[in-house]
């Protein structure tokens, strides 16, 4: 594993670490900054694009404030560093609590893109997309359709 | 707009009407090649990731074999050029026919993240993920729970 690959899987680690803890300074400072014609984008799963820092951290403090507990495995991590730029892709696989008082838990798979930008304070955050599985992993049924 | 945008947003472009017209060949043409370590990657709505060039234009090989009609109108584009990488966002809103023989339309918005990368050729799509928009646009909702 490169250097940049190893600095951006901890980077990547310290966001999901952030929502984990509910911890919106680590969120702010994982996040790139804005610059003046172009801005950071966040999809939350089933959500439509969310543009601009402000937005951005306003929804993580929003999600924080209505969330439990939430813990990540992440799996299939792929890094790919191309310049100052690199795209990571990775499956969340989310164990989240119910409402408070309830005992409750639910178990959901996101799958996203992540792209980071080499600042002079190392990686930050560009863009977050997570989006809902609905789908089986079991693509055979497609096979099949793909054959007829 | 500069160059690179007006560029990227020509192939972005192409890449909509290769879906709209299913050619294949375009969509061939739009995708960018794998390195020796590292891949392509696509997510359709609701399904999990795709990595590599073959596994990917096969699903769409598969998504044209299988759609009667479709249209895309986009808005919100929205391009970030990042040296040789570029993060392209845009709401893909769809119109999308039936089974043959029915007479039925259906429409849908999904939310699009495209990665596009310089090569000796032209931009070229490194990442694509595309995930449905389960929520409403009015956010209001989410105000007022903030602001409890």
């Amino acid at each position: 594993m490169s250097v940049d690959t190893a600095a951006i899987e901890t980077v990547n680690q310290d966001f999901y670490t952030a929502i984990e803890d509910a911890d919106l300074d680590k969120m702010t400072e994982v996040w790139a900054e804005d610059t003046a014609d172009e801005q950071v984008s966040c999809v939350h799963p089933g959500w439509t694009l969310l543009a601009g820092r402000s937005e951005v951290l306003r929804s993580w403090a929003l999600i924080m404030a209505n969330t439990t507990y939430i813990q990540f495995v992440l799996t299939d991590v792929s890094t790919t560093v191309l310049g100052d730029v690199a795209v990571l892709t990775c499956v969340e696989n989310i164990l989240t609590a119910g409402e408070e008082g309830e005992s409750s838990f639910a178990a959901g798979k996101v799958v996203a893109s992540n792209v980071y930008v080499r600042t002079a304070q190392g990686w930050r955050l560009w863009m977050h997309h997570g989006s809902p599985v609905l789908q089986s992993d079991d693509d055979e049924e497609e096979e099949d359709e793909l054959e007829r």
